[in-house]
C-alpha cells in the first residue's frame, strides 16, 4: 500500500501537541496544554431553543441539501456583525461558510499553492494552519513575531526575497503568543502586502475575546483587495457545530467555491439554520461578554499565580485578550526538558519549539488558562515551581 | 490576482448541470434533472426528539471540539449494520467519520493522488467524483459502464496500461446510469484489482435504497485489503447533516485521519450525536423500507409514462433501486439539442454528455424519479413527448 501514497502525505510530520494531549488524558493532571474554549459559557439552552424553532419552522428544508456558499440569512447576520463591531462593508455575497476556519485555510491552499511556493508565516505561528498548508507543499518563509507583531523590517525584507504569494497571520491574540499587532504594525503589513504583491490571510478566531485594551483595525480595513478574513464561530458560540467563513474578492470567491464544492458539497444546512436562529433570538455581544469576564479573570489568576511562585527570571507576554499565555524560560532552561519535570508533578503545558520551524523557541512554552478555574491555576502553578525546583537539582539546565 | 491561482483550480471545467439547476428554479417548469432525495421522507421529528435528547443529555460536551476519528458511537453503529446488513466484519477503528462522502473523496485524492497518477473511472461516471478528484490532476483512464457494470475486459487492459492507482466505482444503482454490477462482474473487478494492483473505492450512497432484485455482495468483501468503502446518511436519513463515513484498511487509514485533521478538524459533533440518538431510537429499516416503497412506486410511474408517452425507439434502463433512470435516444437524436425544446416544454433532464469525459454519450440522458409524484411524472412525460415532437419537425435530426 505504502507505494500508493501521494508525496504530500508522507512528508507531514507527527503532531506533539495530540502526544501531549494524550497524557492529559490522565485525570489528576492538571493541563495548560489544552486549546479548548471553556465548555461551561456554551450556550446550551439558547442552542436547544434555537434547534427547536428550527425544526418547527423550518423543518425538512433545514435537513436538505443547500448552496456552497452558505445560508444567505446566515451570510448577512456576520456581514451585519461587520459593519456594526469593525465598521467594516462587507457584501454577503463574498462571504463563504466553511466547517471552521480550518477549512478555510484548506481551500485557500488548495486555490492558490503550486508545489513550491512561497508562504510567510508567524513565528512563532499557529500549528494547525502550518499543517493543513503543508499538505501542499509550499515553502514556509517565518517571519519573527515580536511584542507589537510581525517584525516588519523582516516582512518585507522575505516576502520581497521570496516572491511569497500569501501571508498567514493572526492579528488579535495570536496561538501560541497571545500577542496583538500594533496599529502601526498592520499598517506597515497592509502596505508590504500592496508593495510585494502577496495576499493576506487574516485569521481572527479570537477577535471578539479582548478583555483588556481597545480595538484594533483589522488589516482588511487597511488592504480589502488584498487580504482574505477568516472567522469562526467556535470561540464565541461553540466549536462543535464546525462553523466558520471566509470573506473574499469576487474572483478568488469563485475558485474557493469550486474547491468547496469538490471538498463537501456545503456545510451542513441545518447547523447553519440553528446558529442563525441563535444569533437572531438572542443577543451575542451579552453572551461574549460572560466570556470575556471569565476568561480575563482566568488569565489575571494565571499571570499572578505565575508571579507567585515561578521563578522571577520567567518572562510573561500578558495577552489583552485570547486564550493563551506565552512565556519564556530564563537562560539555560529548555520548555522540553522541563516538560519531563512537569508531567512527573502532573501539571502539563506546550513547549514552544514546535511553533518555530526553525528549530528555534526551546525556551519558550505555552499556557492555556480559558479552561481552568482560579483555584486549579493556583495549584498548577504551585506543581510547575515544583518542577523547576527539580530540573534545577537535576543537574540538566546549561549555564 | 489571477496571476495567484493554483494551476490545480484554473482548469476545472463550469458544471453544465449546475446551469440546469438555475433553469430549474422556474417554478413552472417539472425538473426530472435533479438528483436530491425526497424531503417529504427525511424523518423531521424523530431528528428533533433526538436533538432534545442530546441537549438534555450530553449537553455542552456535544458542542465540543472532538476528535478527528469521528464519535465511536455513531461508528459502532455503523459497524454494527454492515455486520447485520451486509454480513461484513468491520472494526469502528477503520471507520473515519466525514462531510458526506463528497469529503471522503477528497481525503483519499489528498492521500493517493500525486498529479499525472492514472485514476480509473466508470464511464458515465459521477461528476461530484470526477470534480474532486480533478482539483488533484491525475490522468482519467474511463472504462465503460453497461447493463451488467464495468466492462471487465476493458477495465483489465486499461488498468495494465496506465499503471492506475485506484478506480472509483458505484456498484450499487449508479449515478447517472441506475446500473447495479452484476456478481460475476464483482468478482471481477476485485480479482483484476488484486492482479493489478490499483485500490478500489467503492462508493455506495444508494446500495440501502432497493426496491426489486436481490442485494449484491459488495466489493469490499471479495478484496477488503485493496477496497476503500465510502458510505453516507444523506439518501437514508437527510443530507443536511453533511455525514457520511469511509471504510479504509490500517495504514491508509492514518494518512487519512491526517488529512482530515488539516481539512477542518473533524466533522460537526453535534450532528454526530445527534444521528447517532436518531439511529439507536429508531428502526432505519422501518423508515428506509417508506423511501424505498416511494422510489419504487416513482420509478414504476415513470417507467410507465415513458412507456406511454415517448418515442417508441427510446430505450430505458430500467435500475432496481436509487434515484435515477438512464435513457438513450433513437439514433440521430442529440439529448443536448433536445433540451432546448424541453424546456420551452417546460420540462428537464441531464442530458447525459457530461458524464462522459470522452465526447460520447451524446445520445443519453438522466432522470431522476425520487423527487416527484406520480402526476407530476405524468404531466412530465407528455411535455417531453410535446419536446420529442417538436424536435423531429425541427429538421435538425440527423438520419
Amino acid at each position: 500500500m505504502e507505494k500508493h501514497y501521494a508525496e504530500r502525505i508522507v512528508s507531514v510530520p507527527r503532531s506533539f501537541i495530540r502526544e501531549i494531549l494524550k497524557v492529559s488524558i490522565d485525570p489528576e493532571i492538571i493541563s495548560f496544554a489544552g486549546g479548548l474554549p471553556n465548555k461551561e459559557y456554551f450556550p446550551v439552552k439558547e442552542i436547544q431553543a434555537a434547534a427547536e424553532k428550527v425544526f418547527a419552522s423550518v423543518g425538512a428544508d433545514a435537513l436538505q441539501y443547500s448552496n456552497s456558499e452558505g445560508l444567505i440569512e446566515l451570510r448577512e447576520l456576520i456581514a451585519r456583525r461587520y459593519h456594526e463591531k469593525q465598521g467594516l462593508d462587507i457584501s454577503p455575497n463574498s462571504i463563504l461558510i466553511t466547517n471552521g476556519s480550518q477549512q478555510g485555510l484548506d481551500l485557500l491552499a488548495k486555490a492558490l499553492l503550486n508545489e513550491g511556493d512561497a508562504v510567510l508565516i508567524e513565528e512563532p505561528g499557529y500549528l494547525g494552519a502550518i499543517q493543513s498548508l503543508s499538505l501542499y507543499r509550499p515553502r514556509f518563509c517565518p517571519v519573527e513575531v515580536g511584542t507589537e507583531g510581525l517584525d516588519v523590517a523582516m516582512l518585507d525584507r522575505v516576502s520581497t526575497a521570496s516572491g511569497a504569494k500569501l501571508l498567514y497571520t493572526v492579528p488579535n491574540f495570536q496561538n501560541p503568543s497571545g500577542v496583538t499587532y500594533s496599529e502601526a504594525t498592520r499598517r506597515s503589513v497592509a502596505e508590504i502586502a500592496k508593495k510585494n504583491d502577496f495576499l493576506i490571510v487574516e485569521d481572527d478566531p479570537y477577535g471578539e475575546l479582548r478583555f483588556a485594551g481597545k480595538m484594533k483595525t483589522p488589516l482588511y480595513a487597511y488592504a480589502p483587495e488584498k487580504t482574505v478574513l477568516l472567522g469562526s464561530f467556535s470561540k464565541v458560540v461553540a466549536p462543535g457545530f464546525r462553523l466558520g467563513w471566509l470573506v473574499a474578492p469576487e474572483g478568488l470567491y469563485g475558485k474557493l467555491l469550486v474547491a468547496k464544492q469538490a471538498a463537501d458539497l456545503h456545510t451542513a444546512s441545518v447547523n447553519q439554520y440553528i446558529v442563525s436562529r441563535f444569533l437572531t433570538d438572542n443577543n451575542l455581544d451579552d453572551h461574549i461578554s460572560k466570556i470575556i469576564d471569565a476568561y480575563g479573570g482566568q488569565c489575571k489568576a494565571m499571570v499572578e499565580a505565575a508571579h507567585r511562585w515561578l521563578p522571577p527570571q520567567v518572562t510573561l507576554w500578558e495577552p489583552e485578550g485570547g486564550m493563551f499565555l506565552w512565556g519564556q524560560l530564563p537562560a539555560g532552561m529548555d520548555a522540553m526538558e522541563l516538560f519531563d519535570f512537569a508531567v512527573r508533578e502532573k501539571v502539563v503545558y506546550v513547549p514552544g519549539a514546535p511553533f518555530f520551524t526553525n528549530g528555534k523557541g526551546g525556551s519558550t512554552f505555552r499556557l492555556n488558562f480559558s479552561c481552568s478555574g482560579a483555584a486549579e491555576i493556583e495549584e498548577g502553578m504551585q506543581r510547575l515551581a515544583r518542577a523547576f525546583a527539580a530540573y534545577a537539582a537535576s543537574g540538566k539546565i546549561r549555564c
